[in-house]
């Protein structure tokens, strides 16, 4: 199977495992920068990610314009990925949610910030960005460029920001890093709500932060992860094969091992 | 199929759905008015939602009078119902909800208000129905028309009343629009909720609440979120058929498109 | 069927309804007093409620002694419902449980009481016994009758008793009365928590609490929960034959009024 | 069956109670010390615990070496289990967690305690374990036996170490020991988290937490909770045989006690 193909697949798990885990429900969506196109993009057309197929992949230009006269609806809101592709080189996939529990960091002066060792992966800090700013009264959907580009650029270096009474953008150097990202800002959101109200806390320390980031997405502690979610989303025969699967599922030496 | 047919499956659509989505358990219930007459509607009998079929739904007059004879038993509460049809034409659909995250706004003084943009859909107040200010100390439940236009007169022009102790009533367009707001009204109760407790927070704009109202319920964006809860809720075939579908489902130049 | 056959089939029901709504887990019990033989109690031997068929009931003296020689492990505190019987002639089925969400109200000074119209079903107050106070330091279970009897003795003529750091016993006069209790305790638990920390909160009054318990639990708002729980729990062929049949599935005259 | 063969079955069976009642999720793991040799545990290889079958157990020193030249990736954590078996002999299974509601009190100065009667598994009091305190800016993993070791003296003679902002670690005399304690400890500390809002609150006694961790593992109580885990687990088939099965299952006497 060729890298495009296993891309595809794994957008398809990212969708799935997404909607699964609670980060995304009828509305929130997951990209992936094209692996040998840094100039287009990967998405489903305007479906729910837990319905989404293979068939349902479109390819975009990073201004949103689909490609090959696709006639398919998009989603409204692609320009959030788009948008953070073309200011982020580094920057392959990208996920936007309205993850309940990381919303009320988005409309209030608390910031969040990571408190848990998986919460690390949120990075430093989560700038807020408040589309009534620049755009005034909208529906607060990302609609066109412009708001995705200034989205982006309140994104700056980080890895996620928080969009005011709406959800957040996180952005990922692979599909892998971005989901266990978006997995566990919820997460992190929520011991820190409970921290906040027990008194004084420690969070997770700059030093800390910089070595979870630098875990690798496509070492064995994340593939450990990303099997678990594929499998309990019924995704399990979409991914790539393992390349340890031979000395995984042992043999003679190691029934022999075992008293 | 008849638009009266499909009425009668959305409802069932919709019934299914709130179960599904935690908004209604064992009690609550939903209606739609009469397509083609405005001065009936359509409920089911007296079932749970998560069981109600096409053949439990029942047609009332606006003051809960059963049609043709039905001898059916049918909701005690069904007067919400017919009492917000027969105080606002243009409202089409209703819900009746013990959802247990709004409930606590029912009890005190903070006001319920939308915090997040998918919570603009309830309006910008919900105003408190205490059923004891006049009808002194009852079982909480709205048993005839009386109550039900008392109710229907505090929720005035707008989209959702909270009944104090008891639950809520919302009004929407359609079905659609209904379960929109009903689905997410629980949702942005618990973003508020822990909000409150994290000091000042910034709630959606008056301007911001119309311009989400406005996003039509028949439009593709609320479709998504149909297909995706209907399908959640076993429905799926229940659905109309989507008139994108030939585009949707892609052909040689979708594929063509892929790489 | 006989009345007997039903009253175990229900007590089946009982158990895995009560398991299903998350009010008991591992651990928890259900049981029914003999409907011919009020010094006779039904309830099953050792088994998690989850995993309880007919075949698992047992029948005991109100002091907890198995009929018949029966030698299977009874649950150790099956006490807390012969006490229960013992004490309250107008008692036929009792709950003890470890629901979560009531356990804060076991440690605390501040009362359980009825703030939404489902929780009425609990009663006016809800006494908390100390197993400490009588009985020193224990590993808190309900062990022996003259527990028992103290715990009776201390619900008085409530209808739940808080059992300090532990879980509670409910009271009813039918399985029916008693799981709806049961499941809509933790819930009005659950909006207490949250409106107390709001601030002000409107109870329940008397007069309300009263008309709620009134609401027969043999009646038809009781009987479609009952069916949508026991559904839910897989139990639907246990139920009882409705005697609304006919009707409830209409005939010529319902297809011809459908619009 | 052999104690051995059962000892490995009884692994995988805590692998997926644990992930079932949500005490871990892609991450996390158990272990048991090897019956015959103290010097050896088992454990699996690094798979998340809800996918863990009997051919992914592996065997170690208790340095966390692996027997045999077992070739296959373990996980890199194991050595909090190995340095627990090496200080306390008296412990044969041991459980690492991120259950979401324990890690609030591992970062802030409010102690854990056991509130409820099942909380009392977890003992008198959960030390914090910080690896910034010793090993500086880490990425938070136990990654050696000299950390490892570190934890283990934090722990003590205790049952429950906390780790400040990753997790805790939790040592029990047998698998269904550690299984209870980490199936319960979340549960005492979301009933704690309640509690401590609503003011002055009551624990457990000092004589409570040593009778409730008396309790047998192995008695009739903790094993009606074992089949009921197990059976939601979906593991049912690899329980051991009970000894009471004959009586359990009942005959003509308990036929004849029925009525």
């Amino acid at each position: 199977m060729s890298d495009l193909d296993q891309a595809l697949r794994d957008l398809v798990i990212a969708n799935r495992v997404l909607a699964n885990e609670g980060v995304v429900d009828a509305y929130g969506h997951v990209s992936v920068r094209h692996p040998r196109n840094p100039d287009r993009y990967f998405m489903s057309c305007s479906r729910s990610p837990e319905l989404v197929t293979a068939k349902d992949i479109m390819q975009f230009h990073l201004d949103g314009t689909a490609i090959g006269g696709d006639a398919r609806l998009p989603y409204v809101e692609r320009h959030i990925h788009g948008a953070i592709y073309e200011r982020r080189p580094e920057i392959n996939a990208a996920v936007h949610s309205h993850a309940e529990d990381v919303l009320p960091f988005g409309i209030v002066t608390t910031p969040l910030q990571p408190v848990i060792h998986s919460g690390g992966f949120m990075g430093h800090r989560a700038p807020i960005w408040d589309i009534r700013d620049k755009f005034g009264e909208t529906n607060l959907l990302v609609t066109n460029m412009e708001q995705g580009r200034d989205l982006a650029s309140a994104l700056g270096p980080e890895r996620v920001a928080l969009m005011r009474g709406h959800g957040f953008a996180a952005a990922g150097f692979s599909l892998a890093d971005v989901v266990r990202l978006a997995v566990y800002l919820p997460k992190n959101a929520r011991v820190l709500l409970h921290a906040l109200r027990l008194g004084a806390f420690k969070p997770l320390s700059a030093g800390e932060i910089e070595k979870r980031i630098a875990i690798s997405p496509s070492g064995m502690e994340t593939a450990r992860a990303w099997e678990y979610w594929a499998t309990r989303a019924g995704c399990a025969s979409l991914m790539a094969k393992p390349k340890r699967t031979p000395a995984k599922r042992g043999g003679a030496h190691r029934r022999a091992s075992r008293r």
